[in-house]
């Protein structure tokens, strides 16, 4: 199935636009976590086991796996193993190469892992993103317009009467492939009602809604279709303090989680 | 030791501009090196190994790694492990993230695997690239000019009288951090020439000699400094026919890798 697809199918199923960021750090880690064989794996399937009546799926930042070394990479593919059936698997990446390395990159997270979709970083060019791009039922969301500070830097450079981001977003959307989404800040509501105004189909992951600041009601009210998953990661897999016990901090995941789902379902009216 | 430091002395020492990516594909190994137990791991020591004499350091293409899964990984870890004394080590990832993930990544290759320098994609700004220039005995090669095609596509643009590449190399040059470099593809010459020459101390990573095809001796007069390193992957590591035998493919593989450091040697004069 294509990935346009299963998102459409699984949105409605779960009646739910949100992802939840798996970014494990560990120093943050409750301590009846901290206590496990291994922690990065039990806190993992702990924060997906708790969340997933409110999610529509998982966006996992590889960063956090590759910090702890060939282990975390082989506590990531044993996480990928047991997905949940219905969930979307996002792998947060931002990796982009020459051909030759892409294609290697390609075949880590969709070929072994089976990520349904991944990030990528447009810098070096269309080519570079090819071979993510050639896998048809796989999905490939750009950055476009990022929600940290340095998103002005050049992202936000004019080429002419455009923004960099907004040639890039063209540039992907006439390169003849139509598995292609972007990842636009949450704190861009009007920018993101001008894309999703013309092009209302597609699919843009939107991050900075949690830690980040980004503002609910601003980018609902813009928000021009259907396909838009917003994604928090620190707020919800944080909410408890690391002395909390199993059952406080577990509660305290699922409310917050419960919270901003219902949020976006009642503001998205 | 300053990278800066450390680079200048090592390319005097070894009296060598170049470095040798160990972009290692498994389909195009030696039928020697595919029977042994992991073939990765003998392949690359194998090349490390052939080649020492020529070359000033290696660049790991941390992708080819990555498509081996966990095991992969352990591999590349076990090879940073047996670094060989006295030489440049660099990771080729082309990380860029917001701040808290950029950490990650700079704990994985840096803090953990030992990496003198790693290369970064400036998309996201400079705040993205922070974690990796804060640890200040390290190096970052940021994504300037790249060898692909698709470095028209956005690298190319002008903004104002200016290509989006040099607005990068600007912004980062008066970032306030001085263990930058860039990453300026081969073909590039004049281009670089105009970069060396009002900085003349910017350490460049150039790709795309070998393979890519790049003029060697039109780059080389155009070098105005000293700290520039030359990288060839493909060409050097698969010189070989899979059939040869250990010898001959160890010739072919150390002949190519001769030839290319003489060459610019030679062009450097």
């Amino acid at each position: 199935m294509k990935y346009i697809n299963k998102l459409e199918k699984t949105i409605i199923k779960k009646g739910s636009h949100l992802i939840v960021g798996i970014d494990p750090d560990k120093t943050k880690f409750p301590e009846f976590i901290k206590k496990k064989k291994n922690p990065l794996y039990e806190f993992c399937k702990f924060v997906i086991n708790i969340t997933s009546d409110f999610v529509t799926g998982y966006k996992f930042n590889v960063a956090f796996f590759e910090a702890e070394g060939y282990k975390g990479i082989e506590t990531l593919e044993q996480l990928l193993e047991e997905k949940k059936k219905d969930f979307i698997y996002i792998c947060d990446a931002k990796r982009g190469d020459i051909g030759n390395t892409s294609e290697q990159y390609a075949r880590a997270y969709f070929d072994k892992m089976g990520f349904d979709a991944i990030t990528v970083s447009p810098y070096m060019g269309v080519d570079s993103i090819e071979p993510f791009l050639k896998r048809k039922n796989k999905f490939i969301y750009v950055l476009a317009l990022t929600s940290n500070k340095g998103s002005k830097d050049f992202q936000k450079l004019l080429s002419g009467k455009k923004h960099l981001f907004e040639i890039v977003i063209e540039k992907f959307l006439n390169s003849g492939y139509y598995n292609i989404g972007f990842v636009m800040g949450a704190d861009y509501a009007k920018r993101i009602k001008k894309i999703t105004s013309y092009r209302r189909e597609i699919p843009l992951l939107i991050p900075g809604v949690g830690t980040q600041g980004g503002d609910l009601p601003q980018l609902l009210k813009n928000l021009k279709n259907e396909y838009f998953l917003i994604n928090s990661s620190r707020k919800i897999l944080y909410a408890g303090k690391p002395t909390d016990n199993l059952k406080i901090y577990a509660e305290k995941v699922r409310s917050e989680c419960k919270k901003l789902n219902d949020s976006i379902k009642s503001l998205k009216k």
